[in-house]
């Protein structure tokens, strides 16, 4: 794939080298991502944040990333309804609103929105999230996530052994996953989910086409037992249309440092893609685990940063002048203070 | 009109001398918003974009426009509910909004309200559109467009045969068209509408004192014979407070390639101020005018954000600084490639 | 205190030492906000202004005060309805948001919620406001205000004479002004309210046990004939369980200029926290008094850009960095010419 100038609307558009190009570029964001440096390669571009559909974390940490680079940032969020009672295209949108910036972000809740936008745009454009469809910077943080966790441990994502947990019918960002984990060798995939929101067949296939070993499953706690990463999803009770199955499975996926204690190698990282619902009721991950250092699910979030500035930096073609006239920070710098 | 500090309110501040230096200081700013140079002349200044009316493709046209010439931008989009039931006037407001920026650029339902705010404000302020009152930029650059479409074929505006079409009753845009058009000579206009949606007659009075040739006519096709440019505009079928009228004209007004081809001139330019309705039913330009280079519609736009850096360079008086350390681009430009 | 990387979160942190720190930072701020000479000594640094309770006047004066210092701002307002229908805990997003920006300023409508926040983030965190608890920049720019009007006649805190008026029962802002006058000496203040809404007796035993003279009364007149300060606030007539009480104050604490010319001294000054009910019937400062000069309330808010900058420039520890490589400024600038 040729970054320059790229759309970015869908992971099906990476090969494996083009993850290696793209994870080797965020690694070099680093230091701008951490505040140790500052570069301005970007000054004077103007990223165009089209969140047609609210995202505060999603958009902020586009805008960010543009920052970090130098570069300003338009935004718009919400529609506009006076242009969409007036029948605007989103062709029509596109041609207008790309004339105002350099590279566009944009969001929408409609499947297909953002390639049809793109048709018609004369700047590169990236998916944010359309619909129930793709949400392309979110799969591959994900994966690049998993990529330096294995990494801290000196292995790569070849032989990964990783549980999904919850809903894999409507996860978006689990299909996404499946479908980058197929362009790598000898993945071991536990997929547990309730029974009626199992992984939909096509990613099942797409993966064992990859030769991937697949397991099928309903039980949490065998399944996180030999894995190095659990990658855990929300599931919504009005996502079950069978009520019988919603009291079934009703707290069944819920992971908390006494059932990771008792079931999961000591370094089995817990991933999640956020927001995460920390209400007393909710299916997901306890608090209580927010003291494991093998919860990832923060270090998911800036990750999000290194990548997006990685895309922006590839697109744009500027990744050999990010590092020349980088400067020092001269502000205090609570980050190595963190918590 | 001395534009330093200048309020830009109403295309009425505009005598034809007036409207040459901006037009010449528009044409300066081409290669910095076609992103082949870069100027950071308004480096540390901030633009206060204040839409109590929201309009996105205004505002972000603004935004970046100052943008691309260094500066930054502060918004509000809609009416802050808890002032406004606090009842703040509209001075206070100002007073306090204009201590934070630079030069102000404000939108607001109603009319007067932006000259309002402007009496009390410090720094100078930029009508984005009173309501039905002006919409000055838009009115700029659409006659900015025309200057440069038959500049094109090595003619002025004197001399211009136009042919405004729709709703000349309740446009904003053709009202000030007509005003600024009073500034040139020996212009013809041919005036298309419904009856009950004709041009006021101030505004035709206002073209006949300039001496020029009006001409008014509910037919489409004779009008467009023989034009340099056809404007169009928008038809609400609310507008019609007779539904006999609204039933009698649907469809009477659209523009095609088939219509264009039969009936224009072959470089006859058609202009519309957008958004345009492409929905089946509407009473505008069809999308197969798309890839007929005389449709001017999206160029219109861009010479937007050539008009608004123009005038904020004018009345920031910097007219004179923004080449000098300009820079070269280093990253992608699509534009070239744009469709 | 030690600003670098503090949390503002409260006046209750501030020695006087510590306000003289401030107020000598802000002090230099003026050259920069009063757009004399710029300074990007920010530049690279991002502020997150994560305004969960829309409030434009303080979120434009943070975001312009960070802009003046050379630093982006990425902005949010109101609450993302699709994290909270998702249950995500403030922490979390505090650990997420966080990772985006250098320094953050939260508004946010519950009382302690940004303490909560700041619990969880990696960046030092401002308070523009938790609902009825505090907003301490207001109370640190009025306080400043006071000093500054002071200076302008040889005089400091110490010794004061205020009359504050209005609801003092659910004024936020008179209470941190009492607290903050509890670090000086000899301050004599007068509690003018309906007897309903009368100071709470906490910040009265605060104020007495400073050594502070406090005398409460609802009659305007008297007291406002012999003070330094008035300081003038909105009393809203829902605030009244009373009915009979509403009836007979409505319109006894409204200060206009024939009531200021027969009582006040001629040096009295005049604050208000904004935005001011300029409607005929509120109880509050009439626009006649706006060519006295006695009227500080849009010095305040222009205080307000001092006093943020300085706590930007305290906290992330650039102090000493602002006037190096300061530049003149080159556009035109209308503050001298301001009304």
């Amino acid at each position: 794939m040729n970054f320059t100038g790229a759309h970015i609307l869908s992971i099906e558009q990476f090969e494996r080298a083009d993850i290696e190009v793209l994870f080797g570029t965020a690694d070099n964001m680093e230091p701008y991502a951490q505040r140790r440096r500052i570069t301005r390669v970007l000054e004077g571009a103007i990223l165009g944040n089209m969140f047609f559909e609210a995202s505060t974390r999603t958009r902020i940490s586009f805008g960010s990333a543009f920052n970090l680079l130098g570069g300003d940032v338009r935004e718009s969020v919400g529609m506009d309804s006076s242009s969409l009672i007036k029948g605007e295209s989103l062709q029509d949108t596109a041609r207008v609103l790309s004339g105002f910036s350099d590279v566009i972000c944009m969001r929408h809740p409609e499947p297909g929105s953002v390639a049809q936008f793109a048709s018609a745009s004369r700047v590169p454009v990236m998916n944010g999230g359309d619909g129930s469809n793709e949400h392309p910077s979110q799969a591959l943080l994900d994966l690049y996530t998993i990529a330096k966790e294995l990494q801290g441990r000196g292995r790569g994502i070849d032989g990964l052994r990783i549980a999904m947990v919850g809903d894999l019918k409507f996860g978006r960002t689990v299909h996404s996953l499946c479908k980058l984990l197929s362009l790598y060798q000898n993945v071991q995939l536990t997929l547990v989910s309730p029974v009626e929101l199992a992984m939909p067949e096509k990613y099942i296939e797409c993966l064992r086409k990859a030769g991937h070993q697949v397991v099928i499953t309903d039980q949490l706690e065998a399944s996180i037992a030999h894995v190095d990463i659990v990658y855990s999803t929300r599931i919504q009770e009005e996502r079950f249309s069978d009520r019988a199955q919603a009291d079934l499975y009703r707290g069944r996926f819920r992971l908390n440092q006494a059932i990771y204690t008792e079931h999961c190698e000591p370094n089995t990282v817990i991933m999640h893609p956020l927001p995460r619902d920390s209400r007393v009721e909710a299916n997901e991950l306890d608090t209580d685990l927010d003291t494991n250092p093998n919860l990832a699910i923060f270090r998911q979030a800036d990750n999000g940063l290194l990548v997006r500035m990685a895309l922006f930096v590839l697109v744009l073609d500027v990744a050999h002048l990010v590092d020349r006239h980088a400067k020092d920070v001269p502000w205090h710098n609570s980050r190595d203070l963190a918590k």
